[in-house]
């Protein structure tokens, strides 16, 4: 998928919402828990109630990996879902690899080829031939780590010193892609230094994690992150699918969606003429 | 697993290798495809011709991931494998990972729960908080990355500023944690800049990778980087473990292994009086 058509997607459903399958096996409804797959099932059961409200799912590696192997199985039928019901979704692999080149090309593999992943997350700290792998493969996508939502973001990425790492990053990777397949995290808790990082990548979507759960406001991220072919994926995971306990979870879950897509239907049509 | 038994094992063994089981079903020798799950049956042959000469073992994450759901459980199978048979190897999950804190309390569980190693890699980008998670666990370890042995290293963690951002990693992180809980990734390929960090961080271990394939000299590694209690743990993978492609292949790595070995006994002599 390339950036015209993430943003067709994004007008004709009036959502640029990603729906985090963050999906844990300690937090979904005890009445999953005698399916044979419970976190495939929770997930079915979400998607079905959502995929006509968002244009990306962007399930985290490691809620998959704690089960280990079966884990692993749950994440690949879920993959396989998505990709077969709804080919016009963005599929996310939230999974921030990075590794020496030969070994890239090993998680290319895993998410592009193996899963039909279209992105994935990945941190730059290694550098540029750390990243190229995954940039080799038509109409996949990296989504590098620039500035993150969490507290500790500050250690590293912002410590004020003349040029943040977050700037020398985006200032310095934007040229190993292009807006076609290279997207950067930019947390909605750091939504007033978007105003900033537009200046530097006018053009390359953002995908903005931190709204809901975290905190972050969504009308400060269309303010100062949206272009005018909207250049935003903002996700939201556990203020969405864990919206209720019972076994009506996704019912409560499109309700909870439904309204967040209200909201980008109006900041759509406020900031894009 | 505690840094003094780790020091007691390198006297013991007279060795501090760690052997990279990065093993990839396409260079592995044809003669084992036959086989149920030739990848355990690969690490396995390897394992057992190898563990009294070496301390460590570090499976690379990707190579078992590019082989989705399947390659994991012959993950899960060599962790099992190694733990049950020789408990006092150090076992370090090659992963690379880092994410926010709610999430890698996910992956410490992957990684030492589920599995039972003593070690994963992190990567430092998203700073403190994505770093925690993994040293609240009693004898496991963080390796955290600090100078990686690759060339786009360049790119943001050396990068001729007044403060190099490896140098801001180790000197910040320090006291995230103990010398018996937190240890980091120096490349062979940078040996010379060893010394420096020695200053900053005497007594932490040092994972060293980029001996062999990466072509790292070994005794510059131990020159400028080893401590009273060696402190080192020299990494080696691809020049160990595809030593040979006939189904005698495990002979042929042991055969490097010893030369290794015995090249560190001379080191450990020399250095450690």
């Amino acid at each position: 998928m390339n950036s015209e058509t993430l943003f067709e997607n994004i007008k004709k459903k009036k959502s640029f919402l990603c729906i985090g399958l963050d999906t844990d096996i300690n937090k979904i409804p005890q009445s999953l828990l005698a399916n044979q797959d419970p976190i495939f099932e929770f997930n079915k059961q979400i998607i079905d109630a959502t995929h006509d409200l968002c244009v990306a799912y962007k399930p985290n590696t490691a809620f998959y990996e704690q089960l280990g192997a079966k884990g692993w199985l749950s994440l690949e039928k879920t993959v396989d879902y998505i990709k077969t019901k709804h080919p016009d979704i963005f599929l996310i692999a939230d999974a921030k690899r990075g590794d020496i080149g030969n070994t890239c090309n090993m998680y290319a593999k895993a998410f592009f080829e193996n899963m039909k992943f279209d992105a994935i997350t990945v941190a730059p700290y290694m550098g540029e031939d750390s990243v190229k792998p995954f940039l080799t493969y038509k109409d996949k996508w990296v989504i590098l780590l620039a500035l993150t939502s969490n507290n500790s973001a500050k250690d590293f990425q912002f410590d004020n010193t003349e040029t943040n790492l977050y700037e020398k990053v985006i200032s310095k990777s934007k040229s190993w892609g292009t807006k076609d397949n290279l997207m950067y995290v930019v947390g909605a808790t750091k939504a007033e230094m978007l105003e900033y990082i537009r200046k530097i990548i006018p053009d390359n979507f953002l995908l903005v994690p931190g709204i809901g759960a975290q905190g972050g406001s969504l009308s400060d991220v269309a303010k100062y992150g949206m272009n005018n072919k909207c250049g935003l994926l903002v996700n939201s995971s556990r203020s969405i699918i864990y919206a209720d306990n019972t076994s009506d979870f996704a019912t409560h879950s499109r309700k909870k969606v439904a309204e967040l897509k209200t909201e980008m239907e109006k900041l759509l049509a406020e900031h894009i003429k």
